[in-house]
């Protein structure tokens, strides 16, 4: 008799089978959800350099041997060329068309990169009384990454609008993920890390702020992305935006303890 | 007129003018120590790999550019081939006599990298109660890495004997710096991860335990050290044991907050 499927595994293949083709947001909750960024091996060391000189932006949590698809650490029996929903896929800079598979574009040379997703610590503020379903924005800064090779640009930031009792709870909670984005990088002004409110990457428009909320802010998992499209390397294939590689790692599990 | 200098600078130039030989622990008190790695970029890629892959142990803090021996971010006004006290050279795995400066091995493909040393929170520990001074080990253990190319080895771990509540301080503590070897691996029985005994790498001989006292372990910052020189590299440059290179960076600053 075989182990019951966990609800990641089950999620996955669906998705392999074209029975989910929609954002993974929502799905198998409690899961770490990561990002994924597939590049050749000529260009690994500078990208994963990228993410150690900028850990907050970008938390590698496993990263596969050249040619390798599977994710033997966070879901071994997945399949990284299958096993998003969508993908973005860039030649020479240039986005192409989605695809609901890269296996026509696989090579022996290609580096698979899982980056921790901010979504990751949702389910811990949740339970910890910061709602994380509304007020929250994808947001461009001016504020430069430390460049390595050709990969550069500036943070990307999440930014959520808390009640400032929620706002210092989150700073708890996330602390204990140092390894998922951790702790905000800024509390209160915008314009302080030149956060670009009037083009939101996701969340829609940004009306007004109540009074009452305080902006605060975190280091985002699109920022890695960003600065391998601004590399603009002969090949790179990312999830689509909100259709992340689910992995069969528990989310409580990145925490410190 | 000049800033004056910090106490990690003094004592870095008393190091590169050959006024200071020996150890660097007790040097410049509460500034981050790293241990030292210098490898020919071709291996750069597999050895920051071996780090991410085994982040406990491998603490990654700075990574220079190929043939670059300034460490900007950590110690602008520092020179990596001659501000260790002792550099251990290793060429095709076999250690060669130490020197006290590396300037005339230096190639324009050497890629250096600073990792944290766990001496950086001894100061931490010691403001909060558990002393650091006495009962602590170097061991090798039982339990593999996670290998990267030709870097693959056992773990490496410090070990303590603390009384019960010194060593519940000290998970609290320590899990304050994840980015410096974060909270212990384990706690109480050594043979639960094969932690060799008989032969400390330092610390000399382990005495019989007093039975008011646990032994609590950290994966220690040797174990990337030992990888590299199981990867008989054709050229492979560190710090000698215990003459760290020592930082310009506070080492509360490696604390989450």
């Amino acid at each position: 008799m075989n182990a019951p499927l966990l609800e990641s595994q089950r999620v996955r293949r669906a998705i392999r089978a074209g029975e989910i083709t929609g954002t993974s947001r929502g799905l198998a909750p409690g899961f770490v959800q990561c990002n994924v960024a597939i590049l050749p091996k000529v260009y690994a060391f500078d990208f994963l350099l990228y993410c150690q000189r900028n850990q907050r932006a970008c938390p590698v949590l496993e990263v596969l041997d050249p040619g390798d698809p599977v994710p033997h650490k966070l879901a071994p029996d997945a399949d990284l060329r299958t096993d998003c929903a969508r993908y973005s896929v860039f030649v020479d800079g240039v986005r192409q068309d989605d695809r609901k598979d890269v296996r026509a574009l696989w090579r022996d040379d290609l580096v698979s990169f899982l980056i921790g997703s901010g979504i990751t610590f949702d389910a811990a503020l949740e339970r910890a009384g910061v709602p994380t379903d509304r007020h929250r924005w994808v947001l461009r800064t001016k504020r430069p990454t430390d460049p390595a090779g050709p990969f550069r640009g500036d943070l990307i930031v999440t930014m959520r609008w808390l009640t400032p009792a929620q706002a210092i709870t989150a700073v708890q909670v996330s602390s204990r993920f140092p390894f998922n984005h951790g702790a905000p990088i800024h509390i209160g002004d915008p314009a302080a890390i030149g956060a670009d409110l009037d083009a939101p990457m996701f969340g829609g428009p940004v009306p007004p702020l109540p009074k009452e909320l305080t902006p605060v802010f975190w280091a985002c998992c699109v920022t890695p992305q960003a600065a391998a499209e601004n590399a603009r390397l002969p090949l790179f294939i990312a999830h689509a935006a909100a259709h992340s590689f689910i992995t069969d790692l528990p989310a409580d599990h990145l925490m410190t303890a």
